[in-house]
């Protein structure tokens, strides 16, 4: 690397931002993306399920007031029994967290009415097999895969890391079969279009390398006595010898390639020749992707960290179980149109699957409509809650989804996980089921910055699928021969959703506005994951509980 | 960690081998163990399944004679049809290694016959239920778990590598279901007798602070300009954005701890309440933990990176699967007595299952059974065939498996994976399927130190399960109020197997004997694979197509 020239091409998103503005905004960049968030006491959210680049489409309002203290970690075992007494809840919305509400509110003697404005419970846990439509504001997609249960297609939620207790528990609950769900795949790929030519580079290789390096370098520092204030001689020798574990260094500390990041000549299938490791890495070209800031930090971030976990058969499994508790609670077709406070409560206003205008009065109402919806649903909320809805960002991730022969196991050992590309379609998952099977379902496109998820939504869904599959071929030469049937979403156009998750902090809208309570992901301090959507919930039961009580 | 004692206790395995033997010594260590073979052209095998850290019980011979040169990686499809003309190949030992040469000889036309000693096909590759035996040398023992598929235990292999592809394709051929196997979950615990005041530590602990400490670190020298002269200007500015990134540091490019390595008081429990990292641990008491010697890169290397995988249900669905194609081939209960060179080729003398002695003459033999059991049948092997033989080392793995609640998942969201500790047991692995069962089978103790199978194979079955209790109790204090059905496993004590893997460096054996080739795990560079199994056996083939053709 000593070699190379000084002058280095820079792409880097955090880079640049630390340049131009300082580190501290950037440090807020990388907390926001999820990846270090070290500084204690920050109120963000860290927990989105992908690092969104750009929040769109409102800005992040300015908090007027601290809202009061709550009980911030309230659970069911919290509640008394019958603290219901019969009082009455509309709730708005059947996704988990409106479903979470009405199971837990059911057996406290709350009598509950869910109003799902279409003809699904689940909300955005949701999937996608043969026959199935996906509906935007603009267009509507039958699902072509074959049918099949191993062919499916999870367009929301697709993972569950393993201390998302509550989400967990009742999986345990309603006896969902989960299985392991991978986003650390050595075999997949990093691909940057700015970086080794644009040559898709193995994972193995980018972490082995890098990882070699970074402990080369601490250890020729030590060596050189340059950490003396640092550390005490012993802590000095040991660290030394560490780094040779750490980094697959030699006995002189010197980072030579590694078998870790595979065989010479053997780079997609493995390495039954056990020759020569592979040629490390120049640690220029390392340092000139982009892959340090998303791919060798994701798998280590909280949320991201193995093990996680899926339904098996498709993360609809959640949703039907939850449904099968609280069916009788949810009027389907129900789309509301006012939101009203009475001196008794709440009068909400729906109109039917036959078009006419219904009117729920209830003791309580939880909200869990999308602010990006509710902000055009007539109201009696308050100015402040008002203005939190109007301002409230939400992200618009796409997905893609295609039908194919099984290459990636076939022809690169590639079985589950996810290869990355600084291209639009962001990321390639493949799938963590069905393995050996001669077709699966390739997640072929699965944005989370602004621009890319525009790129896609502002195209018709089969217009997309020409990027998704010329820009996957840079990655898998072989794409476009083999997938088929595709079929994407675009969150930002979907009916009653319009938007993917949470981006901005919530701070109003965590208090109540006289008898109407707000929930969903976007309320939580686990935005865009199914337990933010519990968390949520619970926080809603709770302020209902202490305001009846 | 500048105030804390500059005496720090060393207890390192490496680390010790290093200051009294020198560093060629220690990496050789190293490479044994797996973790680094950095040195190129090493040729002793880099690949057991688990670090063994003492080869029993003979030390590697040393090489008379460089084998001849072969065709280092021969497969199926180098070979001509009809090669086998009706030849006939008597094959010892239906494990992994026997099976696959009859599968693939039978397509050449050659004619084969498995003489099994056993009444079961697939040698270590087994699948422990409901009322199945392990036998051993002294003892029988009866599987009392419940009658339930999902309550089984892997005694031999248990996991495959995502690179495997040779054992990977016939699982595709056989249409074996395939399911995620994962070593690395940072909810697991690594602990130790001699660090954290025996205190056992999350993974992700571990794993964050370290990285975090060694990012700090480096930054730390870069930032003092130590490394200007390893490093252009923009490589080093490059280099401490990558550390913040890397490490989770501060945008002062300290560590001071992350949510990685999850929040305060919830470390087993996950990060449901998100306000406080949880403060890192000491530098100075990861380094005196012997955690990085192996846990911190054992996942790492290229045979236990992500992805890897197991057979839905148990190992022994491979074993059934090959089985299904050579069943016609197999002579079971047929313990070989003599292996005999004759004019025409080979003449092999089992005892059949009533105790009467049967000659078998073929042109002829591929011998997969170990060396600790080949070395006392009787044959007329070469001299230094059977010198290679007798000096050949192999592996002492014991295995401990208990039924139990599934507390690891409902009281620490512990979904499969490995915890360690540096007591006998050295593991526990976790079930990988079944989440959310109330039952499953905890393998509790997997031993890969001479002296720690040594330390069970010395005990009756009944006994090995008080120190497998006592000693996971370190990690889990309910453990042995769960669990229950326990039933354990010394490979050195099972007949016809004496050993779990072959220790030593073939030479000698990877050639034929006249007529008589060789074949199983040990004589690949493969060792403790089934993958490895299935090279050897293509090796010996490739043999006999070249002497026959």
């Amino acid at each position: 690397m000593k070699t190379l020239p000084t002058s280095i091409s820079r792409r880097h998103f955090l880079g640049s931002i630390g340049k131009i503005a300082g580190s501290s905004v950037m440090l807020k960049a990388a907390a926001t993306i999820g990846l270090t968030m070290t500084v204690s006491g920050c109120g963000a959210s860290n927990a989105s399920e992908q690092p969104p680049i750009t929040p769109t489409p409102n800005p992040t309002p300015t908090p007027t007031d601290p809202p009061p203290a709550v009980n911030p970690n309230p659970r069911p075992s919290d509640w008394p029994a019958n603290s219901g007494n019969n009082q009455t809840v509309t709730i708005l919305g059947s996704g988990i967290a409106g479903m979470t509400a009405a199971l837990e509110m059911n057996k406290l003697g709350y009598q509950c009415t869910i109003l799902e404005a279409t003809a699904r419970a689940g909300g955005r846990c949701q999937t996608i097999r043969a026959g199935d439509t996906i509906e935007e504001l603009d267009s509507l997609q039958s699902c072509q895969f074959d049918n099949n249960p191993a062919l499916y297609f999870n367009p929301g939620p697709a993972r569950i890391p393993h201390h998302h207790d509550l989400l967990l528990g009742y999986c345990r609950q309603f006896s969902i079969e989960l299985e392991t769900f991978t986003n650390d795949n050595r075999a997949a790929l990093y691909h940057s279009t700015n970086a080794f030519n644009g040559q898709p580079q193995l994972a193995r290789r980018i972490v082995a390398d890098s990882r070699g390096y970074i402990s080369e370098l601490l250890s020729t520092a030590l060596n050189q006595n340059a950490l003396d204030q640092a550390l005490t001689p012993g802590e000095r020798n040991d660290l030394i010898e560490m780094l040779k574990s750490y980094g697959a260094l030699t006995a002189n500390s010197n980072y030579t390639g590694s078998n870790r990041a595979g065989f010479e000549g053997q780079e997609n299938t493995g390495g039954i020749g056990r020759d020569t490791p592979i040629s490390p890495l120049d640690l220029t070209e390392i340092l000139n992707s982009d892959f340090w800031q998303y791919q060798l930090s994701f798998v280590e971030t909280i949320d991201q960290q193995p093990t996680l976990l899926q339904p098996v058969g498709g993360m609809d499994k959640i949703a039907k179980a939850f449904e099968a508790q609280v069916a009788d609670n949810i009027i389907y077709q129900a789309v509301v149109t006012q939101i009203r406070k009475t001196d008794a409560g709440v009068r909400i206003v729906y109109q039917d699957q036959t078009g006419s205008d219904v009117t729920v009065e209830s003791d309580y109402c939880i909200c869990t409509i999308p602010t990006t919806v509710l902000r055009n649903i007539a109201n009696d909320f308050s100015p402040a809650h008002q203005n939190e809805i109007n301002n409230f960002g939400y992200t618009n991730p796409c997905k893609i989804a295609f039908q194919s022969k099984r290459f990636w196991e076939q022809e690169h050992n590639i079985y589950g996980g996810i290869s990355w590309t600084n291209q639009n379609i962001t990321q390639l998952w493949y799938p963590n089921s069905g393995f050996g099977h001669d077709q699966g379902i390739i997640v072929g496109a699965y944005t989370f910055s602004s621009s890319a998820g525009d790129s896609f939504s502002t195209m018709s869904p089969q217009q997309r699928l020409n990027p998704g599959i010329t820009q996957a071929s840079q990655l898998h030469p072989q794409y476009g021969n083999e997938v088929h049937n595709g079929i994407s979403i675009c969150w930002s156009k979907v009916p009653f959703q319009l938007g993917g998750w949470g981006a901005s902090t919530a701070n109003i809208l965590l208090t109540n506005d006289e008898n109407i309570y707000f929930a969903g992901e976007h309320l939580s301090n686990l935005q865009g994951w199914q337990e933010g959507a519990i968390l949520s919930a619970y926080h809603a039961i709770d302020g209902i509980i202490g305001a009846s009580a």
